[in-house]
């Protein structure tokens, strides 16, 4: 942590500012320049908060040096981590397709589509029971009943289940079905949850938040990780800013930024991200290109009918189409 | 809803959207212009979704026509709606102001800050129990044993208690101390959490997430109000910009907004809203100058020591020269 | 500037990032934590660049001490400049209005304007001349002819004029006509422009881009005053944003920060800010009581008609009444 | 257009906007909902202003149909446009790379780095010599003198030259030395500028500005066209977000929404877009991806020692591979 003090601050409220960094047990070294005094903090600047030192007489300013995650960080652990879903790795070089309807309504759906996805190359499904939406109007689920269905379609197809999560409470029933619970974007910074999934040895699936910086997404995996559950995956799903073509504005600049700065593998999510079925082919690309582990697609069989997210959905034609596409696309890239 | 067909679409295209709403109920009304074919959904389109129009062949545009909340609007109820909290009435003219410490840390911490705020003329003391934070190595809050506290504090000062509340299953424990539950920022989204506020009895600050649009923040205080629940207090706390000079944007903009759309009390919180103690006093002013119905301040003995949001607290001597201001300000304003 | 070094870098690493210091002609400090290495650059640091040492092997992260800005800084001139336009002071304690039609139409349109908030106690007309549009088929102003009606109308009601000029080329002939020059937030960043206003002797109105940040902003600034020109006020226009119900986001947290830390008065357009005519009133108060030296209001005598900006615009009669409860506020909150 | 009139309108109000429409020469439909009158404008609404109707009586809201550019759209030209440069196609299916350093610095290093470059494959040399800059205090550019380096490595390298141009009053002066005017970010809205560019015979590299919608865009585009320069190709280089990490977030997704909306080519600057040589190299694999027709990239042979821009630039080395990598991706893309 560094404290930049004020350009007419005395020796006196120096040595303030140095007195508390001793009290709070670490170390002060003052270093005067031209215009500006500053004070480094020698010792693990995470013990301490800001406005210990911030609120002192005549400091400008305080920045930490640190980043604010240990455990997430790549320093901290230099290799990958390879995140395994009922067989299939994820972060271990291979591509990873995560296919599904956003919402399990009936079993006849949910089964054509796992079907479908089987067919096209995918191992993994996805499928939300419990449905979280802007207007309390709208379909919000079946709940357990959706859990039910995605659990017999598991016992048919074989797929691995990866499906939403909401509240603590709900971690043991949904874990009892799924085999990645997977925290949704408006959840990210729901840190009961976040404990609760820490607990558990199933692995999870994180969520970026819409607007969540990436120390703020690394944060969050922090919270599982320093609780004791070391399989992480983190998702782009797009972010909000004032763009209005796209419903949301897929940050793949993220993609490249996690591997450098974290172990954790990442996927992309560009049917949220874009919102709009005919940006998705070329937003898995891109993302497939810029570094992605996986990518997690909506596909319905009948979009228009969808109960939810209809708009975002690509048939199992258009899905068939993708896989061969990023399938091609990832063997040119990781031969 | 207003169907836009592409330009080269054919009067079959046309008569299959006219097929496709009246199947869903409704009627539809085609007028063909030079330049585009637009169709009118005549009835209320709350009850389809835009994907069953959108996704037909050669439809280039849908837009709602209808606001998507119904009992939060202004045209569904004229006259303001005015909350009671422990005979503290918002909405209803006068300016209301709630203050006190970021988390509850000691009795003594609250009491101090009690007994501050009731003299410089404040009723309802706010003060976090369960505390959202974005690292796991950050001081979490005291869970039920700040809720005693905070219920202590009543009985000594009598000042109303407005407190967090995190997740559905603490609804019940947190609602038998508290005058007010307070939904954070990060929960607005969480629906599960909304209906369960809507079956209770108690009032509730609904706080906008920082990256909600105004739609969205109505659309939450929906869900608590058609589960039953008329007594929601909105609450504006910043928005996430580009913007580095404070922590969040402060959007005032928003106030007058919320008048004109809707007939719901609303509050400003300067302190999360700029994260920057010498920002409060004008933020404050501005607020009330620009219509809000009260205030959220926080407020704390030592900031310097506080276990969390040191930087955007006022000390108690801040805070008396905050309320003789703004209580200046809305006398001349609301004769 | 502090140089922060990556966990793993040898003395040789830091060693080359002294060199490279001392070779640049400054000083440098090294200090030894737990987990990083810090390297302090005393002297100027705005004489060097970010990557001359950022581009070193093994450093993990440079950040600049002084803020980029120096004339326009409080801590270079800590009393608050007052511009004077036509006997009418900025930034003096009075709050200033500046009125008049987005566009100047026709003579009679201006005048009839200019009559209207000459009554309302206004002393400076706005009118543009030169207009920037985003589409090519929209009205682009009358040019020079527009200059010589606010010229007339000048002469016939004694009221300043206040005209964007939008390139260097153009400012001689603009500052013939006008009294105050102003440059618009599309041209915040157009650099040539601001180094032909540095050069003459006529007050500047430099509108914040509405991505620019208040750093931005000031060194835009910086360009003027260090070219030669002290006459600077600064705008607050609005902010692009993902908020969705005002056309941008008024950032009235830009008033005090800017008071904090620049001697540069700062007025406040609520007519761009908002894009709506029915916050102009609210937002203007909040504006006022943010702290704002002045306010800039579009006025149109037939809004509905107004070739630019109707939408945005008050008619006489809705001036007059904001102009009577502002004065009203800024006696209570300057007395 | 369509009017939506509120809910409690009579009669007479609808007729009066029916009167309006008629008046401004278009025709109108009235179409009556149980909930809300809506009222269609048949004939070109791109005539008329929004506020023409929507500050009329009891209107609610108003809203285009049509899209505001003409010219840029697919809809208007169906086949692609293709732009050449000095022979090189841009949009004609194979992928172009544009690349230099960010400022022309002195005749050796632009040599240096053109021979770097064309070695690697590019046959177009970007190099600014009027540089836009954020402080006065910062290298602005060597100005004619950076015009005549260029125009001489062109000679000995036989690379065509791509420079920006800041001013109308330049435009001839740039033409004369470059063979493709860029206008930078910050001048996408600069009006003149764009009108200047339309008239003359060069192509044109239209910067996306770091706030500019995609309509924006495309009617910064719709200037040149619409003034009689067909030759443009468009430049994504990053928007600016709340994001962090990034100097800018580099937003692809426009990428495919070009090519769905618009018949102009698009380009993409991952050296602005990301700010970070680090994300350069995956983030030009995403753009061609994506389906980029072009990449744009900063080459300098020493960046730490670079004037403007280091941080953001690739040394020939780095170049080199990059090269090797998107033109190995972009034939397995489009065989």
């Amino acid at each position: 942590m560094i404290v930049v003090m004020k350009s007419h601050c005395t020796e006196a409220d120096t040595q303030a500012v140095v007195d508390q960094i001793t009290r709070l047990g670490l170390q002060a070294h003052v270093s005067k320049g031209v215009e500006r005094t500053i004070i480094g903090v020698i010792g693990d600047e995470r013990l301490i908060r800001k406005e210990q030192l911030g609120l002192l007489p005549h400091v400008e300013d305080v920045f930490p040096i640190l980043k604010p995650y240990k455990l997430a960080s790549r320093e901290f652990k230099q290799e990958n981590t390879v995140v395994e879903v009922t067989g299939v790795r994820i972060g271990g070089g291979e591509l990873v397709v995560i296919a599904g309807p956003c919402s399990a309504e009936t079993e006849e759906q949910v089964l054509q589509t796992a079907v479908a996805v089987t067919q096209a190359g995918t191992r993994l499904l996805r499928g939300g029971a419990y449905k979280p939406r802007t207007s309390p109007y709208a379909f919000q689920g079946l709940g357990e009943d959706g859990l039910r269905i995605l659990a017999k379609v598991r016992e048919k197809t074989g797929l691995g289940i990866v499906t939403e999560v909401m509240e603590s409470s709900e971690v043991e029933i949904v874990a009892e079905y799924a085999d990645m619970l997977q925290v949704g974007a408006r959840n990210m910074h729901n840190t009961k949850l976040l404990r609760s999934l820490a607990r558990i040895r199933k692995p999870i699936l994180l969520k970026r938040n819409f607007s969540a910086t990436l120390n703020e997404l690394l944060m969050s995996a922090e919270y599982i990780l320093s609780g004791g559950n070391q399989q992480v995956v983190l998702c782009e799903r797009g972010i909000r800013t004032f763009v209005e073509y796209t419903r949301n504005t897929l940050d793949l600049n993220v993609v490249p930024a996690v591997h450098l700065l974290s172990h954790l593998p990442i996927v992309v999510d560009p049917s949220h991200g874009t919102g709009r079925h005919d940006l998705i082919l070329p937003m898995s690309l891109a993302a497939v290109a810029a570094g992605a582990d996986g990518l997690m697609i909506e596909v319905h069989p009948d979009p228009a009918r969808a109960l939810s997210d209809g708009e975002q959905s690509l048939t199992p034609d258009g899905f068939r189409d993708l896989m061969r596409r990023v399938q091609e696309l990832a063997r040119v890239l990781r031969p």
